[in-house]
């Protein structure tokens, strides 16, 4: 069921426009291409507007925030928006500083993105953290999503996707993928991906392309990306050797990806829907 | 004939001051290593001059272009210049925004680099799309090198690189490297190593190394660099295996690289000669 | 002996602040979580304060040194100093320009670096080419550390750490750690680390992890830190197969510290310790 949307991203080849951290940069260039997308880097307030226009979709990613670049995350995302193109917010970091919370908020607020994607500590302090987001509170995300509470972040997740009017996701143990109706639950991927510095970046970059290439079904194409990445930690993993670590399998990881079919992704993946309420 | 100019730069190993985008540049000082030079990069204004006063040649690629390392670029630049050392230009993305047509345009007219290499796309962007170049406009390159059109592309390599006084290098299907004399064309490589991000990136590394140990001759040296990029993509994909993609490519190819001697690119270059006119 | 303090780390799993370079950073974060540690990377004055505070130690790199980072350190080591958090210094490039050599010593006068980690070069040019040093002089470092002129180094290195009150690295054929009264010899590692670009500062970050996690013992944590990159270059070079080469080799090294636990690290370490004085 969730194979043609990879198939559509090998189809559409969408341009993707990342405004990123450099530390994962070149992995996010790498699983773009293994998916069949194109990535473009550009970060400078001169140029973002002309880039994110070529482009079919805007991934905004905080992790080395600084004070030249958040001008161009904000204008590329407004450009983005009165285009059409889908946007991506991954708030690295949102809670580590007062910075990051507050430009990941800034951001949120001035660009509204069509996607959050973020782990649970992070999509905490853009919801049940904030001023306004009081009745997130009671229904919160505890520190990680488990079996025993998951219809309860199931709820939380429909009930924040609806207030900031957005697909969120967030990537854990167990992956959730919400907008205010239906939420889907991903049980793909293996802990050791945590041991890999930027899984979540490349997910980012990743799903971005998913939401250009699929832009009518967006919370569908998010939970795609999702499951093609833990699907391609999962193949990844299958192939270690005895001694490969973690610069391995982010190689192994990637190469997954690159070799991965619409119908390997259906016959993968580990989705579980909670139907509209 | 060209595998003389690899064991030069092994036997000359020299140091190459790199301004260069954040998404590629750890393979870009991995490829320099391989073939036996020495990255330094460094891109404040505060040093530049220092640091590519100490090195034998100098790489420019406006990858991910802003506003704080033009000024260092122009500088280190004009120092080089000065110098004697060899300057080569990559124009990454000229042409997909203003701001970097314009910087490459600007650079290449106030450094005068020795060498530009670009795929067709970023080529034809300071030739035919350019005020002053419209006696190329006829000739011009299409959207591919292709065996029909290569003697028109090969007058149009050797007309723009005798306009622009520098070896002009295109990269794609088929490369050529010209001067307004002699074109060579290579015919190494592997269609996949577009899916791999940065070779081109990583070819104008290589080559500023070629171009710094065989300083007598430019044309031959980024001739005998783009082989030996082509030629590690050959070997590289010849040890992958069932199941590795890009990620792994990426390496076998710096990988390759590091073994390659003299004699190797000598039995494996694929370089036909257009004769000087 | 030194195996306890690579356990101490992954028992500890320290967050670590690092302020480096865009050359070898996505390295650095890999070798980290590694050894069992966390990573986070942050720039920018609004948020180092906040994000050193929740940190365990803070890894200063000048690799790709620039004007907008500067006050960055600066701020990121008065602020761990004064919550007593390792501060490591890795001068990279300290004597390639004035500018590197400059900030280098004026981050080692404001700071106050619990270590300082470099090759020959860069500590030679921090002691015995700085004004102030002329005692060391004599004594000096030659070119390299050999078995020769080991003693000598061996004096030599804990002069300096006396005169600068701070743990002294110097890494090369023969790795040195040394405080005023003992020095640590180390003979792991393999030459053919030094065609990887970052090996150099993927031992600083893993090494603020090791002082983080042991504060009681930061020569011995330092000097393990040592061996455990050495011991893994062994371990990644026995790994290699036919036509792997640096790129590989990359792997292989973040790869064995993944694996490697304390009892193997007391297996392989080839410490050698010149008692106090």
């Amino acid at each position: 069921m969730f194979g043609k949307y990879l198939d559509r991203v090998r189809e559409a080849a969408p341009l993707i426009h990342n405004i990123t951290n450099y530390v994962t940069v070149n992995d996010v260039a790498n699983i773009l291409l293994a998916c069949g997308a194109s990535p473009i880097m550009a970060d400078d307030p001169n140029e973002v507007e002309d880039i994110t226009s070529i482009c079919a979709g805007l991934n905004i990613n905080i992790g080395t925030l600084n004070s030249h670049t958040v001008p161009s995350m904000l204008l590329a995302g407004r450009t983005a928006v009165r285009l059409g193109h889908p946007v991506l917010l991954d708030p690295v970091g949102a809670g580590a500083s007062s910075y990051r919370t507050e430009t990941a908020q800034r951001l949120l607020e001035e660009i509204g993105p069509d996607v959050i994607r973020g782990n649970i500590s992070e999509i905490r302090t853009l919801t049940v953290n904030q001023a306004g987001a009081s009745r997130g509170v009671d229904a919160s995300l505890t520190d990680a999503v488990t079996e025993e509470g998951l219809r309860e972040a199931v709820d939380f997740m429909r009930d924040q996707a609806e207030r900031l009017h957005c697909v969120l996701v967030v990537t854990g143990a167990i992956d959730l993928v919400a907008d205010g109706q239906t939420c889907y639950c991903i049980r793909n991927g293996r802990p050791e991906m945590g041991k890999i510095t930027g899984t979540g970046c490349q997910l980012s970059g990743l799903m971005t392309a998913f939401l250009a290439a699929n832009p009518e079904h967006k919370t569908e194409a998010a939970a795609a990306a999702v499951a093609v990445m833990g699907l391609a930690g999962e193949i990844g993993w299958d192939r270690m050797e005895p001694g490969d670590g973690n610069a391995t399998y982010r190689n192994r990881i990637i190469d997954a990806v690159y070799h991965m079919k619409g119908t390997a992704l259906d016959r993968g993946a580990k989705i579980e829907i909670y139907a509209p309420r």
